[in-house]
This record gives structure tokens, sequence and C-alpha cells, in this order.
């Protein structure tokens, strides 16, 4: 099926291009009675918008929301909820020179050859834009989370190379790449000025951490909860590894280091992550995503035309030098949809509780 | 919804608990006119059987298939094909220890907050049993994909922590780890006879590559191939990571040399491992999974039992020291059960051509 | 996507051909907990069984259920319960003779067309046989709605033009037909013998009533639950029209007849047949579907072969003369079906009760 | 799962209120390279426009639909096509009388029920302005049934109890009441005007017809074109009965009557409507629906308030006398929905022609 849908209890679907009109989502299946603004979707967004920090564009969109349905009187009513954000400063003459050619590490070719058409405006439906819409939608699904005492964040572990690692997340806000670690962040903001200098681009490691999980979410065998949140982190453009708890570092453990042994308080180490054949067991639920270097660079590289014939491109618009900490926020959305679904379908199960009848 | 179903055209289901009747699956959707034969399935389900090296158990499963559906003359006909594999060594008996506490590192305790009932007898639907049931189904998938060349295969890329250096093919099927490394698979044979004796366990990484898949495969957004990529491979019990080519190693890469040029003769690179933006390019398909070690070690572990008073466990039953190399045909069956998905749904795509109409 | 299952939370996928090895069902979405017996889907397969009154063929069937998972010490765990029937009395070669020719009424023809192959054994996948397997997953609903104090019953209210005046409960166990009324039952009798004489066939009309069910079930726009009721219905082989309370009778009424007047003990009257706006009232749910007579009748009929050469047919095997009274168990499975996937779905909804927070 | 999403390939989810800012729709799926204008859809949604007839109400609205993406140099690129139509003449406060009381024949006690919560705002999202979004949605499957030579139409075959004999098409763009009986629509005109004075209100029954589909379409079992079609119709709210081909009639006919012979020039009759064991024959399909009278009188009606006091109510704003003809195009618009769905579905299947491989 077409892949613009999201989720089968508290469901998505997005909609827009870069360059379009607007971008927007449906959210279908949010449970009534449920206060919701405006202003609860845009404080989310405004935490993805460019502009904020030295690794990212001065694009400057304002990226407002507009809730077209499904509330009455300050109220979700349980019916869909349509939200867009109009393209304000959308100038897709500037990727005039793009529409014969196949950027390198974008989606121009394989969509050509899915599509044999493609919006070639700013990467059209698959530019990082579209993310947008993702996150107005995690701005609903976070006020659901919250009401059961759900709450998601993030923050960057890694970055052109640079390994964070201290932990203290009160740094997370007061450096502009939303590190943990004080002499870390220094040592980034270095490594972002000399690359963009040199008109390239880097990469990183970020981590999504989910807290007052109850235990029981998730469903066996295909859809585990692990399975449901790498579907959903990698399925974020930039994205290309994805890992839960000890994740690949577990590949190099022995069982009885990896295994967290459990005492009447509790788990007493968490290498699983907070999921257990792929159902949460209530403790902390920790993700890792690899984020690949932003593709468009000024830097020249070699390509070829829609005609094959080999040319050069060397990409001069505005772009972000590294998708981090943008790219942040898009994880926690996505992570928030994961979890508002899986709290709707244990719901759904738990009507029969045990008993002999 | 439950988490039973996997894929949209090409969709399974499956069924079954470690020591009840047997384990299946149910496909819907397989294309009609395809000749298929009971062996077709076994040749594939044989690759996973227990017993055939020294890190795998010596559980005597013939794992026979049976077909119950969907078969004329010897061709599907685009009904549901029924296959079923009895259990013919199950002894739950011999697991009623574990009826009253939490094995660490299993799914016992994340089970019963889910459903407030669990099938303790062998880890009943979470126990790794259930894979038969994939790897069938996947035999169905590989027939449909060799009718359009398409071929997934696996290797051991590391292994207790040894890492394999070498790539070389014809190794793979010459020792018992599946490791393309010569020396490598000798240092492995080591590490497991170590482990075995400290009754301990190991994990490893195992790489995935499809060949022969055309351009233009996969859904833009949140279904993405690398996304459903994700999802298949995560949602096998033992896995804690999936990266796409090169995967967390893009992190710490420059976008200019992370991206693949393009040249009159195709990409010169292949970071992207295939996928670009979520759709297929025409080059390999290249993923990873993290294996966790094997939970079930004779190390004693410290748990609590249903009443959550303090206890001890120490697994003497049968186990793998390693779920590599029996999970390797299983993760090629997840990557062939999506490959085929998403072929069919391209060609629900196909049917209008771009015209000025 | 292909057409073998029915509902989302409630999910059932059937497989299975007429005289291939069994037909058979897989549950997925269960809820856990709830005691499950063979013998509990046994009888509600029993009341489909043939050969019990005039109008059905003497095909010697015992139609016995098997669970094969999904079950723990009697209680349902959560996990898939797999249902087979073996095919004892299937004669496929008795159906040689119609494997070069398109059987009128049936679906020989748009199956060719289709899939480019069909089963030509007794219908294969088209045949009626394929309900047992409906019937089956249906008895576990009914575990479920029994649960909720939910039943379903249905009746024979016109069967070869005879319609039954009376609706006297009492009497539809006490004539073969399923029939309310004593006289026009024995009418009906008369009918039949005087069809089967000819070589005929006759059809009929059936309601279902569904009682207990809160107000509140169902789902807005596309998926209302009369919609869903309607979509279950025709689902089934032989229906050709499904109405819902007053159904085509409201297309006669005048607004001020047809609205049903409500009062502080509730509706005065049904004629919205318990659904508004496509989600229940809390009245009985009532329907009706139309039964086409049976399209197997000794009577020469024209037709072609596969190669498009006239030629004639007359069926001599065993055929019922009308698909009444043994469908009436179909159509009330379509229903708990739908029931119990609608509970759930309400359910999963239900978890924000109304707030200003 | 929630309701307002419709169709696996050509899937559209659709939201909005009657009196909100706008009601829309989203089509994931459609093919890429198709040429398609909003004046293409516009013509289809000027057929549902209010004030057209004597049996319509005065809402002035223009019902102007809004392309916001999907679109690129004026053909369908794959990806989402979000369609928006303002809301222009919502006047909510006009329904404030309805606020605290249950209209008889609505959903207002039903949608309380299940939401505890509802917009009373014209009926909020259960209100037939909700079907203005399908129309749009169906202007765009339209486009691509035209490319393959399937057209779609409707007429009004009984109306306030007059029944259409003639079935002259040319008449059916020449009264107001799209009836092909000259007679017959002059005596609806003056039923209309009767019931108009009396503040009562009519339903009908209308005829839809597809023409040049080919055999092969649709899926077996569950999904069967025929219950997909009535699973479509009956979600329109006025909608209390749905048949196929010779429907209700069918269950009066003998099989040797009611049975459809073939011939090598074809099939001689069409008693099936097109459709056999669920796939389409390549003949027309035939549908019926019946049309319930609107609920909203001015006739004095018996109900309760929220609080369960009794009370009255007549309904005195705009509404229409009858649904039909406005509704005629809403149902041909659901069968367009339908078959654009089978017609990828089929395409997805196709892919592996009979081979003895």
């Amino acid at each position: 099926m077409p892949g613009n849908v999201f989720g089968s209890f508290f469901r998505v679907m997005t909609w827009g291009e870069s360059h379009g009109k607007a971008v927007g989502a449906v959210i279908d299946g949010c449970p009534p009675g449920m206060a919701l603004l405006e202003a609860d979707i845009q404080a989310l967004l405004d935490r993805r918008r460019p502009g904020k920090g030295p690794a990212s564009t001065q694009r400057a969109e304002t990226d407002t929301v507009q809730i077209l349905s499904g509330i009455f009187e300050g109220l979700t009513t349980g019916t869909p909820i349509s939200l867009a954000i109009p393209n304000k400063d959308a100038k897709p003459g500037s990727y005039e020179a793009f529409s014969r050619l196949y950027r390198p590490g974008h989606g121009d070719y394989s969509y050509e050859k899915k599509y044999g058409i493609r919006d070639w405006r700013g990467g059209g439906r698959a530019s990082a834009r579209e993310t947008a819409a993702r996150v107005a939608a995690a701005g609903v699904a976070k006020k659901l989370l919250e009401r059961h005492n759900i709450s998601v964040s993030s923050y960057t572990v890694e970055m052109g190379g640079i390994v964070a690692n201290e932990r203290d997340m009160a740094q997370v806000d007061q450096n502009p790449f939303a590190c943990p670690d004080f002499a870390a962040a220094g040592q980034i903001a270095q490594r972002v000025e000399e690359v963009k200098k040199l008109g390239d681009s880097i990469g990183g490691i970020v981590e999504i951490v989910a807290k007052g999980l109850p235990a029981g979410l998730g469903e066996p065998v295909f859809d585990k909860l692990d399975a449901k949140i790498a579907h959903a982190l990698m399925g974020i453009g930039a994205v290309k590894g994805v890992e839960i708890g000890a994740g690949f570092g577990a590949a190099r453990l022995t069982g009885s280091t990896n295994n967290d042994p459990i005492a009447p308080e509790g788990f007493l180490s968490n290498h699983a992550g907070g999921i257990l054949a792929g159902i949460s067991s209530g403790q902390d639920i920790v993700a890792r995503v690899a984020v690949k270097p932003i593709p468009s660079i000024s830097i020249q590289q070699n390509t070829v035309t829609v005609d094959k014939e080999p040319t050069t491109l060397s990409v001069t618009g505005r772009h972000d030098v590294c998708a981090i900490p943008r790219i942040n926020v898009v994880c926690e959305a996505m992570i928030m949809l994961v979890l508002a679904d899986a709290l709707l379908a244990q719901h759904a199960l738990g009507i029969a509780p045990r008993s002999a009848k």
C-alpha cells in the first residue's frame, strides 16, 4: 500500500511537497474529549524550525500550523484532525538547475524510476520538509501521552565524529547541538565551522528516551514494539541505522553480561532498552539512530543528467551542514506516534481480564 | 492491530507456540500460476534446522512442512496457501520450572504484563521456534523473487567479538558459522567452545544482501523500503540493531565521502546500501543486524518469582550458544517477505504510464 | 489487498478449498484469558452441517474442528488461534466434468479471468464449503460476545416466494427451515418437494438480530456499523442484497413515519435497525439478506466450454435445493465477527474520557 | 480502526465537519503521470451542489475544491493528493437549539454515546456535507477509470413511492430528479410539492451502473467486489439497503431462471449484476440503494433532551425534502472509489502469468 500512512489506531496520513502550497497531516483515531490548541502543536513544531543554530539553514519559515477539523469547543471529538502548514518561503525556481540531473545521495534517481515523474522543486515529497507534518501530528500524540505520564526526549550523542562522553541532561538545552556533554559541544561547534568552510556536511548519532511507559505495550512476532520503532525511525530520510538498548554493542557481550537481572525492586540494568520479546518491560525505552551527512554540499560532485550524460553538481543554496539537531525532534515525533498507537492497541486488548468462565 | 501479520500484498499470518501442536503460516496474495512444491519450501526450512553445528542445540526436529491449500495441479491458484509444521519434539514438561519465575532476557515478564497469562512451555509464542513459520512462508516468496531474478543471501560478519575481515563468499558454506573469512571462522570455533564450557552465550552481526532488485521499489515517507527492512529485521527476537549500507558508519563520514557519485555506467559506490530516499536504486541492498547473545545460559542468574520473591536460575536444557548461524536464514526470510511485498506493490502502481491525456 | 482477511482488531484469515485437505481459519487479536474449548466452536459448526433437512444435501461430513494454537491450560493467551477442519468427504473426481466448462451462476468464468487458473474441484475456494472456516472463527467471537451479553440469532422470513407472516420464535427450531411461522413452514416444505422433483432450486430471505449491544459501537463515515454489516453479509456467496431496519421499505416512508421518536424510556420504534449515523443506538440490530437460488441444478442449462464452444450442463451430484437454512448460521457468524471487532475498537477509543485538562 | 479511510491501493482519507473551516480528502496511491486539474474534480462536485432542484435546499455554497499537493506540471506524481473545500456558508449558531436534545433519525444520540462529546453544529462529522469530500476524491478516481474506459452513472428508479417504469436514459438529465421515466418524473414533482407543504420528507431508490469493467476484478471470500460495493454504499448516511443485480428479487426466482446462461457471444442475461462469486464477469455492474427519507422535518416530533426530559422538535432551517438526486452522485462516487481500488489490486496480482517453471 502507498506509504503515507502511519499507525493503525492513532493513524496519521501526511501530504505535501517542499515547494507546493502546504504540507499537512490528518489524524484519524485520536480519542475524544482531549483539550487541544494550535499552540500545543506549535510548541513542538517550533523545535524543528530552521535557522536556530550554526548547523542549520536560514530558511525563514514560521511554520504556522492550522487545525482545520476535529475540534469542538477546544476538545477533540474523535473525528479526524486535519492539520495544515502553509509553505511560505517556497522558491521552486531556485531548483530548476536540478530538474535535468540526479543529485547524489538524494532520491532524484530512485523516485524517477518508481514514478516515471518527479517533482524536482526542492526534492518535492522526498524533502525533509515533509517531516514538519509528522511533527505536527506528534504534537497531538504528545497530548495523549501526557495524559498517561509518558514523555519522550532526545539528545545528540555523536556529531561529526565527536562523541559525547557525558550525559548531563541540563546541558542539552544549553548548546545548539542538543549535546549533553559541554566539552563535546564545544568541539562540535569547531567541527561545524570547519565543514561549513569546506562546503561539506556531517552526520551523527541521536539517542531517544521514552519514560513512563507501562509494561505490556507492543505486539508479538512481526509488530514488536522495537520493530515498530525501527520502522518509524528508519523511515526518516537521513537515518541509516537504528539500535535499541545495548544495540550493536550487545553483539559483543555474553549472555551473562547482556541479560538484565531482575530483583524484587525491578530490573537491575537495561541492556534490553526497555523492550523484552517485543513488549515493553516498564523500563525506559532507549533507541539510537545513525544520521547520515546532509547530501546537499557545495563541494563539486560527479553525477549524470537524465540523459545519462556525465556532469558535475555543486549545491549552493541554503542547506544545513548537519541534520542534527533539527532531526532530533523528528525522531521524538516518530517515537510518540509509535507509542500513542501502542497505547490504544493495548486498551483494545484489555477488555477481557482472566476468568474461568 | 495484533502483530502476527506481515505485508500488505504478499501477506503472511503466522501462528503456533514452541510446544503446542504445530506452527504454521498462511500466505494471502501469492500470485497465481506459479509452480510450488513442498520441497521448494523444505529446502529453505532445512537451513534453519537445529543441530547442524557446534553453536546449535541437538533438538532432533525434522521440521517437515505441509501445504494444506492454495495449490492445484502443482501451481498456485491465487488463493491462500496454508502451511503447517508439526511440533514433533515438544517436551513442555521440561519447562515447568520456569512457570513461576521470569527468565532474564526473555519475554516472560513482559508477556505476562501484556496478556495477564503466558504459555511458559519453551516461551510459547515468544520462542524462536516461531520463526520456522516465517521461513516456510519465505520459501514461497523465494519462488516469486526467483521469477524476477532477485536473490537474497547472508553471512556472518562478526561473532563473539571476532570480526570477519575477508568477504570470501566461497567460504560461507565451508564453515559452521557461515563466515566469509576462513581465519575468523577458526577463531569463532574456539570462542564457541570456550563459551560452551562456561555455560555462557554469545552474539554477533549478520549481513544480508539482496541482488537483482530493479530500481523503483519501496514507498515514500513512512514505508520506505529501508523502514520496512528495519521493521522486518528488528521483529526477529534476538535482533537489537539494524543498519543499511554504511549504517552507523555513515554518521562519521562527510557528505562528500558518503554520497555515492553517479556515472553513465551507474553508481560508483554503495554507501546508501541500494536505497535512496526509501526507494531502491537498483544497486545491491545491504543490511546488517546486531544479534544479542542467547539469553538462556547455564550460568546462574538472579531473578524473581511471579510473587516477586528473589530466586536464581540456571537453564540446563538444550540451548544454542549463539543464534548465529540459524538466525541468518530467518534474516534472509524476512528480507524476502519485504521484497515480495514491494514487488507486488510496484506493479499495482504501474498501470498508468505518463501521458498528457 | 487479497480478500481472505476480515476485521482489524478481531482479525480472521481463512484458507482452504472445497476438495483440498482441509479448510481453516486463524484468529489474530482474540483477547487473552478467555476459556475456550473445541466444543464451544463445534456447537456452532454443527448448525451449518449438511444433511439436516429436506432442502440440504446428504454430504456426510462431521466437520470436526481442531484448535492448533493460542490456548494454554484451557484459556486463550492473546496469540493467534489456528483452527483446522479436515475435508473428510472430498471427491474431487466427481467434478472433472466441469473442468472444461463454465457453470452458469458460479464463479468458474470470473475466477479464471482473475487468476488465469481455477481449481474446478467443487468450486475450489469459491465453494460454500469455505464458510465452514468462517463459522469456526465465529465460534470464538461468540464466546467473546457472550461475556458482554451480546447474542445473535437468525430465522427465515421468506423462502421460495413464501413469506413468513408470523414471528413466533418458538417455531424456529421446530421446523427444518428455521421459519418463525408454522403455516409458512408447511408451505415451504411442499415448495421444496416440488422444486426438488423439477431438479430446480429456490432462494429466500433471512433476518438476523443482534441483542444486547451497547450504544456507541461502530465508526463514522466509511466504516459505519451498517456498512461493515453489509460488507460482511454481501461477502457470503449466495447473498445478493442486504438491508438494515426498515431497509428498502424505508424508501417508501415519509420522514415523520420513518424517524424513531425518543422518549425518556428509550426509542419508541426501530425503523433504524439499531444503527444511527453508522453507530449503534443500543436497540436491537436488525438486518435482512436476499439469498439467491442455488446455481447448481439438474435442469439442463446452456453454457460454453473454456474454448467458447456451446454446450449444455446438468448438475447431478449432491446439491442443496436452497442455501437456507444452512446459510443462516453463516449470516450469524459474519455478524458476530463484525460485532467482536467493533467491541474491541470501541475499547481502544475509550481510554481518554472527557476532561478539560 | 477509525473509519475515515476507504480503500487499500487507491486510498482515501476524509476529514471535516459541516460547520467547521473546511472539508477535505487526501488520496494516497493515485498512479503517477495522470493529467489532473481542479476543474476535473469540480465538475463532479458541482453535480452534488444544493439548490439545483425543487427537492433541495437553497444553501448557497459554491463548493470550490483546491488541490494542495500531489500535482507537478499538471500531472499526478504518485504522492498524496490533498483536496480541500472551504465551508463558506457555515452558520453554526442556527443549530444551537439542537445542542441539548437528540434529533430523531440523526446520529446525535449514538455519537454522544460513542465519543462522550458531539459537535452539534449541523451534525458535525455526521452531516451529509461530509460526502462533498468523497465526491472530490472520486473526481480523481474518475480520471483513472476513464483511462480504462470504465464509466459509472446513476438514476432514480423510485422516489416518494413513485416507481419509474421506463429506462429512458435521455430523460435523466431532463428532470430535476434524475428519473429515466418522463411520466414518473412528473408525478414525483407533484409528490415533492405536497410533502414540502406538509413539512415532511421522502426517500427513494437509486440505481447505479458501471460499464466497461474487465472480467476478473474483485477478491474472493470476504472482500468480494459486491461486498466492497455494499460496504461503500451502505456507508452513505441515508442508505438503508443495497442490492446487486436481481437483488431481493433473486430470492423469489428459481435457479433455472436466475442463472445467467452463457453463449459464445457472452452472458444471455444479467441477474448477477456483473459479479460472479465476488469477481467481475465483464458485464455491467448494477447496484441499487434504498434511500431513507430526510430525518430533518418541520413536522413536530417527540424526543428527549440530553437530560432525558421529554421535549418536541421541529426543524425549521434549510433542509432537502429528499436526499435524491443529490445523493446519486455520492453513490457514483463510492462505486468509483471501489473500482479504482479493485483495478490497482488486480494489476498487483497480475505479475506472474501461468507458467510451469
